[in-house]
């Protein structure tokens, strides 16, 4: 009958790897036919439970205390695996241990001072003292510890920035850099697509199906999970946007993500928009209505993202929807100083909705009678605010009074009233044609536009008016005629929604914008294009990794401070920091 | 100086066209500057000041007077103009009675008897009573009123549904049947496209849009913005998906709506996944993640979706991504009755955190230790429950133990825990290759794998195994040499997430299909295919909209019940419903 023996040690620290190694050696000794190797914690005993492997002894065991569990065919055999396992342990350290090793990062640095990359895989709690030490010594960090507590992630990340370096992670599993995999990397070909991403499997599938797909990647930045939370606020994510956005071997930039905090998400995409190269955004399950804006690419899916990815880098990162030279030109052009605001009239509550969807990527806030979010409701539909997008089909003004499609009287009035406001720089209106709808809008509409943008020139202001006018060339109105005439009023005429809509929002971005600071150092180039040369602190496996790609790696004979004793060790480090 | 006159007349009800024609008439007149016809409701009093023609006795005026008012260079010229005011209401009431009309929905059914369709667009307190007796004369109804209210929206529609009649509204602004425009409707060539729309100028955008890229409508069914509603429960939106899904004439449906209400959404799309043509969807602002389901695809843009429309139909409707006849075949074979769960055993986050996202369209639940939704959440990591993702990858399984990319172990124990659920069928997981990664994945997963489905299949259970492995060609593990290892084992091998995930949501939604209860009478397709004629209550340009385009109509000398004495009408409609 089989027999389960365990064995508890208290006090010591051993790699992960290690404790994985001698569970197998332990499965492979005579007689044992299960064997579990790991620390006191509780999601562990719960582990072993289900493995049946749970004794009392192990459900005794505390937290930090390494739990050895061997299940054999008889009484004999188990206590002769357990009897092994000191054995077994060294065994495992001093082949990990056979060459020389520093036993500190000053010394590593010293070993090998082309590094400028310091690998971390200590467990959390200690990591953030080792990438606080890197800083320190000017090293980029890539951090793969997990459970990192949150605060040390911001003071790292700030303290980062202030000095132009790095620090992927904590919990960034995967990078690319200068064609050297660090942590877990798959082999790709080197191309034109940079990546930056929150998302370390997502990095890795993208990375793969661009490969697979015969793109190529110049570098492929982590930043970890949590650096597009509210707290941490995407400092990593926006450094490297910035460094790939300067690198000149990047030509396509891919940028993937779990959904942010909204609020990152906005700094985030602003941030995009500064690169001036093509970037495919996956913010996984956070998808946009729209799948393009200027030279942002949205994509549903890591799959989507990567053929996407392979496409444009494959046109050379041509793109073409930016404000052509003509429309920058009007732009700079006769626009008063205070001109900013868009105010959209629409006929069609669709339409005015969509529009309202779309400038949401422009437009921080537009104020509406309708609007998306309740606190964007005009106090008065009468009167707009600041960016406002009027429904004039909206019930309230439909009472007793016919469809604006059919009696454009209380458009007319509106736009006057839009028009005389010096703050206005753009009026945006929809005009549907077809059987029911007016017999000739354009006859009522056009006088009434060149009247406003008169009055406006007059004043010394330039007034665009944007038009989408929906219909075809059998409807009664004829689309091209209807069109032709509001041309000839001096307003700008699009035979869809969508493109009037982007237009708009083009046009009012460029009026509105600003240039933020980045609010960090820029990371050099040299970061990228150096021969990549790191010290590792942590797994052996990933300097075995690197030392296979040919990169100059030192490992760090590491151990936890004091000997794995919390407060003395937090003593030592206070003692440090001054 | 300008002088502004008002004249206020109670309790007579005029349809909006003839005030419309009214305002435009005194416009016109000798000295006249501007002028207003309205209802004397809060908002249009509003819009009145707004044009500086608000006067103390229009301020004064009751929601239901009708409020004239003129502004003129002179007194004499505004009360001239005034004076005239019941000349020309006169002279337009004649000019639209010239024709004999019938006075009653009865008689004009008679007149008319191939009238299959009512249009009903009086005041919205009137409608609802004027479309219920077009249901009890068996005639589908195109309501384009507005402000009718929700209860009688709800009850309209379930009458309708019970009889196989359709409601087409309230607030219902555009259709297309057979060819012929109601209310506000484009000219578009006819072809193979059907639309369902409870957006007007949304599907007034799209099927002018379908027109300009060379595409063609069968027919375009309006339901109402609020069919889509949790009170309505899209009761023409299903019957419309189903009629077009019998239609021959339909080869690919569009549905377009503003988001609808979640359980609505679900409700809807189920009702187009019955249907076995290719369905664009477009819940404007209610974006997917994934573009593409089986036969649905997710549009982002009104423009988008007619273009996808359009390339559908010059397809000819091929579709390709159902399961394979040999699939079917599979799922038919050696499933055991109560084999319906999938259980996926994740090592990378990001691709259990993707395959959440993609389930959602196949799976209603799926539990998970990193869930969507926190009421999802497993009540243990280390159980199961119902369909659940687990990510062996967070940080509760990674203290003191390596990463489940580099350790299989945790992995290869759940797995065989989950193959002894006799209610799993399914179970998905991934394989991330790379530097970093476990040097041979396959050689300790593929053995694993076919033990499970050994186990199994002793017990006549037929285990799936679906696996993505991630990676490339060049990897040190070897892409293809690692995917060969375990298809021999038995597994399904994809080279992608996306593929793996949404072969086993094909899989698991086939075993867990039931055939609900579509809920109504389907409506016949003689409402299709039948020249159009009807019967118009209300707006008379609609029925000159329809006489131009060659449609039989018959217009309705309508007023309101009891002269607009609502008391007294009240008491005459509840007689006639005795």
């Amino acid at each position: 009958m089989a027999v389960t023996k365990s064995a508890v040690r208290s006090g010591a620290y051993y790699d992960s790897l290690v404790l994985m190694q001698l569970q197998r050696a332990l499965s492979g000794l005579p007689g044992v036919l299960d064997a579990g190797v790991v620390m006191g914690r509780q999601a562990n005993k719960r582990i072993l439970e289900q493995s049946g492997l749970l004794t009392p002894e192990a459900l005794e065991a505390a937290a930090d205390d390494l739990v050895i569990i061997v299940r054999a065919s008889d009484t004999a055999a188990a206590e002769a695996a357990l009897a092994q396992v000191d054995a077994l342990l060294l065994q495992r350290r001093s082949a990990a241990e056979q060459d020389y090793q520093p036993q500190s990062l000053e010394s590593a640095a010293q070993a090998l001072p082309a590094a400028r990359w310091l690998l971390v895989s200590v467990p959390g709690r200690y990591a953030g003292a080792v990438a606080r030490d890197g800083l320190r010594l000017g090293r980029h960090v890539f951090l793969y510890s997990d459970n990192v507590p949150m605060t040390e992630e911001v003071e790292l990340k700030q303290a980062a920035a202030q000095s132009g370096l790095l620090v992927m992670g904590p919990d960034c599993g995967t990078a690319i850099v200068n064609g050297i995999g660090l942590g877990f990397a798959n082999v790709v070909r080197r191309g034109p697509i940079g990546l930056v991403a929150a998302s370390g499997t997502g990095l890795q599938e993208v990375a793969s199906r661009i490969h697979q797909l015969g793109g190529g990647i110049s570098h492929a930045l982590g930043t970890g999970g949590r650096d597009l939370s509210e707290a941490v606020g995407a400092v990593t994510a926006r450094q490297s946007l910035d460094l790939l956005g300067r690198d000149p071997q990047t030509r396509v930039i891919v940028l993937i993500s779990k959904p942010p905090a909204p609020a990152v998400a906005d700094t985030l995409l602003r941030a995009a928009r500064r690169v001036d190269k093509p970037v495919v955004v996956d913010l996984i399950g956070y998808p946009r209505a729209v799948r393009r804006l200027d030279h942002l690419h949205f994509a549903g899916t890591l799959d989507e993202t990567a053929e996407w990815a392979v496409q444009l880098a494959a046109d050379q990162g041509h793109d073409s929807s930016d404000l052509s030279p003509a429309e920058s030109e009007t732009a700079a052009r006769s626009i008063a100083p205070g001109q900013r605001y868009l105010r959209g009239l629409f006929s069609g509550g669709t339409l005015a909705y969509e529009a309202l969807l779309l400038l949401q990527d422009y437009l921080p806030v537009v104020y509406s009678n309708a609007p998306l979010r309740k606190e964007h409701r005009l106090a008065s539909s009468m009167v707009s605010q600041a960016h406002s997008i009027i429904d004039l089909g909206e019930d309230e003004f439909t009472v007793g009074r016919l469809h604006p499609m059919m009696d454009n009287d209380l458009r007319i009035r509106r736009l006057h009233q839009e028009a005389q406001d010096p703050e206005v720089a753009l009026i945006l209106m929809d005009v549907v044609l077809g059987y029911g709808a007016h017999p000739d809008p354009a006859s009522e509409l056009a006088p009434a536009i060149a009247t406003a943008r008169a009055r406006a020139e007059a004043q010394g202001r330039l007034l665009e008016v944007v038009v989408a006018v929906v219909g075809t060339d059998q409807d009664p109105q004829n689309q091209a005629h209807q069109m032709g005439r509001l041309e000839e009023a001096g307003a700008r005429v699009m035979s869809s929604n969508l493109s009037a809509v982007l237009y708009a929002g083009r046009r009012l971005q460029a009026l509105n914008r600003s240039t933020p600071d980045a609010g960090f150092r820029p990371v050099e180039l040299s970061a990228l294009h150096q021969p990549l040369a790191a010290i590792n602190v942590g797994l052996v496996s990933f300097s075995e990794s690197l030392e296979s790609q040919g990169a100059p790696v030192v490992q760090v004979d590491w151990h936890p401070p004091a000997g794995g004793n919390e407060r003395l060790a937090a003593i030592l480090e206070r003692m440090k920091r001054k």
